[in-house]
């Protein structure tokens, strides 16, 4: 067993870059002063470290317990981290008799900022979604690292490398606070050291390093500077799920528990998946066995999944999520396949992260139309088991999908509008809906010009309607250009297309608005007068919703705060429509004067309004 | 105004044939001792008997207030009746100068049963629902009554009536209970006095008067004692919404606003109907606009929206449900359209029945595929605006449209069985799943045969699936022959068919097992078989529900309590399967003995067991 291990360690070796001085892996590598979370685990890995003994010696850190794991090349140490530590760095000592010592040189950090200082994302941003890979390639040096597994870079190839990294999106920050957007979320960024298509990001391998191709640490945390300099918020993409098959520790797991189904795959097996039955989260009838399917079958055969009852994997993955905060004083996270992981241990997490950081915000991925599921996410619905998820924002696949069936159904009594209109009535069974984040497509989603069949008006219809509605909006990169997948809807590599003008020779440059045709232009304005209004729209942002069940082919909806009214109206008739604004009267709105968002025609409120085909927003604030 | 209101009412007269001595009308006719509804309020009806005087003598009995009404012709009295008064009739006298006084003999009557006995359905009970114009003819004497507005009685038409009475139902009572049936749910059988399609019964004329051609109101409390000596239950349906339009006080209304829209339908015009946006009761954003076009808007014009914010008609409306219950034991009602009246209403509604009988049952329709809608009505539940209904069950529209879809889809990921998976998986989100009433077809829906394409082995996976549910289960009358509507889907009068053997000379009589086909008799045998076991099985009514995810086209679900287990199986491949039974290994049934309810075969639990195509149910209790 020894000797196999030892075989393993050796192989695992030739793959590890990052090890600092003597050989020694500790992770978190630093920590900081003041934290909440004030006794840490340290991840130690070197060559049968479990035979050292570590000593500190630094006024305020204490050494509280030292934990062998399965394999001896590990160590797990919990520090206690004093209130009244002063910054600096220290040395842990690691002594064996009869051998040298080894030494790693550890750092508690100050605070830049106070915990409070570090807010989330909520109902006034807007955020852009970026699969860095396929945004603007700055760097083209860093196209190829040929220490990792993947060396390709194909342009044509849709699941290659095609170079996009974060300088790229550091250096158009101006374009994307320009179209008036307030946060940015790339896909992840960390280590993808995978065979191939490693470019989504997806399958980690190394969870405190970020994958070269994209950049380094330093171009990352510039990142989240020049953000913050314009006052906008970085969300980190992350997942706690699973890692890729690829990531340092599979040739030398710590415990034999480490992964769900470690035995099979030590035995070389075919990995169990998920049976992906997510509501056996909810379901009061839910076998044992399919409720372990779900949650210890591998997503995928290249993605291991990561055992969060292992309590030294759930410390491991809460310290890295809080690392990643303080390290960028992130605006947010994002995280993967929620439902996937022990709920137990995602609620525990959540909590860790909004103890640390009470005004931040996590927004979870349950891929499901069903809104009971979204509602039973969100923290502070009175769930029946008693679980609460600490979880601020679900991701609105309900209202996605009721949007794009209004927009695509013929008119009837049961369809079309109406979708709009009772999807949004369920909004009732939400803790918090103004928390919710919507889009109309992202990167595992056909684009929604694409799903609304190429229309534009439709299209206008879709996003001019999410971006107004009591939520968090999230649009995915190149909508903004109508990129479609059309083609072969539904592919992923199709889907994340390289956005013009991100690489240097583009015959389209977007950031420049060359080449662009008139209906992208034109679109391009849409979208970005909305984004701009709903910047300071208050009533976007926390206003009061009232809306009418569709009629004669129309759905209204109003926001209103204070002085600020917003109406929002899809007119699906081929022709335009003069309406009796008397179903209104209970707004009270006779006599203001509202303005066309879009062609700033103003009319003061009285009789009847002649609404155009299509989407026509108002508001008496512009 | 005056003039007009005598030649009203003088029409009125006309029609009214039950009004006691000196044309008094006194609502409701009775009352008892010991209620804890001890202050009601009598509405009295006569020429000008506003300007009367009313006057009680009975030691007990008091009248607190006496209120005119808009109409000369009623008042409203309210009386207290002391816990300590005796049992006993009385004289109400009315008294006017210069006029000969008018007298109503009133009753105090004692009670037959304790209110804690009269206890209302519950998950132990199935429920057979009766059409009654169309189930049995037992009384040919009263199929026209000649003062009435339809005279027609025709068999062959749909639409007319056909004769099926109260009596006939009572004569059959030995056959709905060795069927397996525990209640009965007769629709309306109130008079009706409409011009046309009175049979069906939702167009109340006179809330205090069976329709005469479904016999008296002692024939009414024979059925309810015949039922209860079989330790049966009668449940009464209910309509609180609206009456018929040739209801008695149509002609003289007691306010201005005793309906809704009452100006409209004083001046002629057609009346607003519902806008039928049920989610505007729930909805956070709903208009006011939508949501009183919902509530107050008539069901259908020949149906006058009852205003229950008028307070008058609000307890007209709850004495007369009380009154029904006491006077006839009742097990339960149906309350028909239940989002229809104002919901605040309906809770004080709900409230006083079961603050009256705690122990009773109300069922509500709400007819939404929504499982958001169903639980916000459900009491227990907890509403975001707070709202608590009283009731204990709503009908389950959601279910019963995923087991059709489950049976009529192809078996993929995501359609086919385990839409009974993902639906039955809504269940966390009840407050109590069990008091819910499932049904697999209604008097308004296809029959469940044809709904299932005439498919006998899916009408039995459908069937048996929802009689082993945790729920309450009602059966359509005729879905043990196979009713169905194939020729006209959907037609009402199609759907509400003549039961064989209900009439003389029917040449197909089920009450006698004559003239059936061998699938009727088979599929007869195979639903009696789980009523009957279904009656005593406490795994059904109380036990814990563990279903599997659906695999291989199986669907399997257990319901068990202390030493009983019951295994469902819908198999959807064409032929028979061989299970691995590991796959349930939680539920630790090895060397258990299971019998198939059906074959009465038996088999000793262990390694695996094969499936027949179809619907498979075993138990260790046989």
């Amino acid at each position: 067993m020894n000797i196999k291990l030892n075989y393993k360690l050796i192989v695992c070796f030739l793959f590890i870059t990052n090890i600092q001085a003597q050989g020694l892996r500790v992770e978190p590598p630093n920590w900081w002063v003041g934290m909440e979370l004030n006794e840490i685990q340290l991840m130690v890995y070197a060559e049968n470290i479990s035979s050292y003994q570590p000593e500190i010696k630094y006024k305020g850190v204490k050494i509280n317990t030292i934990h062998k794991a399965d394999s001896p090349n590990y160590l797990f140490i919990d520090l206690q981290i004093s209130n009244a530590v002063k910054a600096g760095k220290f040395k842990i000592n690691f002594k064996k008799k009869g051998t040298k010592n080894l030494r790693f040189e550890y750092e508690i950090k100050s605070r830049e900022k106070p915990a409070r200082e570090i807010q989330g994302f909520n109902s006034s941003d807007a955020i852009y979604l970026i699969t860095p890979d396929r945004f603007a390639n700055a760097n083209p040096k860093n196209d190829v690292i040929e220490s990792l597994l993947e060396t390709k870079i194909d342009r044509n190839d849709d699941y290659a490398r095609h170079g996009g990294d974060i300088e790229g999106i550091t250096q158009h920050l101006d374009y994307i606070q320009d179209m008036g957007f307030t946060a940015v979320w790339p896909s992840p960024l960390l280590e993808n050291n995978m065979k191939s298509a490693s470019y989504h990001g997806y399958a980690i391998t190394d969870f405190y390093k970020v994958d070269p191709r994209f950049g380094t640490l330093s171009e990352y945390k510039n990142l989240a500077k020049k953000l913050q300099q314009k006052n906008m918020r970085l969300i980190m993409d992350m997942v706690a799920n699973h890692c890729g098959s690829e990531h340092w520790w599979m040739k030398d797991l710590p415990f034999s528990n480490w992964l769900n189904y470690q035995e099979e795959f030590e035995a070389g097996e075919k990995m169990p998946t998920s049976n992906h039955r997510r509501t056996t989260n909810q379901d009061r009838y839910a076998s044992k066995y399919d409720a372990a399917e779900m949650q210890k079958g591998w997503f995928v055969q290249t993605m291991p999944d990561l055992n969060q009852q292992n309590p030294f994997m759930a410390t491991y993955i809460i310290q890295n999520s809080i690392w990643w905060i303080e390290t960028l004083h992130l605006g947010g996270i994002r995280q993967d396949t929620y439902p996937y992981p022990d709920k137990h241990f995602m609620a525990d997490w959540a909590k860790a992260i909004m103890t640390e950081y009470p005004n931040f915000s996590i927004v979870g991925e349950e891929w499901s139309y069903n809104p009971l599921l979204v509602a039973y996410w969100q923290d502070g619905h009175q769930n029946y088991d008693g679980y609460r998820s600490y979880l601020k924002s679900t991701m609105d696949f309900p209202m996605q999908q009721n949007i794009v069936d209004a927009l695509n159904e013929d008119e009837s009594w049961d369809n079309g509008l109406v979708k709009i209109y009772e999807g949004l009535a369920n909004d009732f069974a939400y803790n918090s809906p103004k928390d919710i984040m919507i889009f109309a497509d992202n990167h595992d989603k056909s684009r929604i010009y694409t799903q609304l069949n190429e229309d534009v008006e439709k299209t206008k219809m879709a996003m001019g309607l999410l971006l107004t509605l009591p939520r968090i909006p999230q649009v995915y990169y190149g909508t903004e250009i109508l990129m479609n997948d059309t083609e072969k809807p539904g592919d992923h590599g199709l889907i994340r297309t390289d956005f013009p003008g991100g690489w240097l020779g583009d015959e389209v440059d977007v950031f420049k608005n060359e080449a662009l045709t008139e209906t992208q232009m034109d679109f391009k304005d849409f979208l970005k007068t909305i984004l701009n209004y709903r910047k300071n729209s208050t009533a976007i942002h926390d206003g009061k919703t009232i809306h009418f069940a569709p009629f004669e082919g129309l759905y209204v909806l109003f926001r209103q705060h204070e002085n600020e009214t917003l109406m929002l109206v899809l007119n699906k008739n081929e022709t335009s429509k003069t309406v009796d604004l008397n179903r209104f009267k209970e707004l009270d709105l006779n006599g203001k004067e509202f303005i066309n968002l879009h062609t700033d025609n103003s009319f003061i409120w009285s009789e009847e309004l002649q609404l155009k085909h299509g989407i026509s927003i108002f508001t008496t604030k512009k």
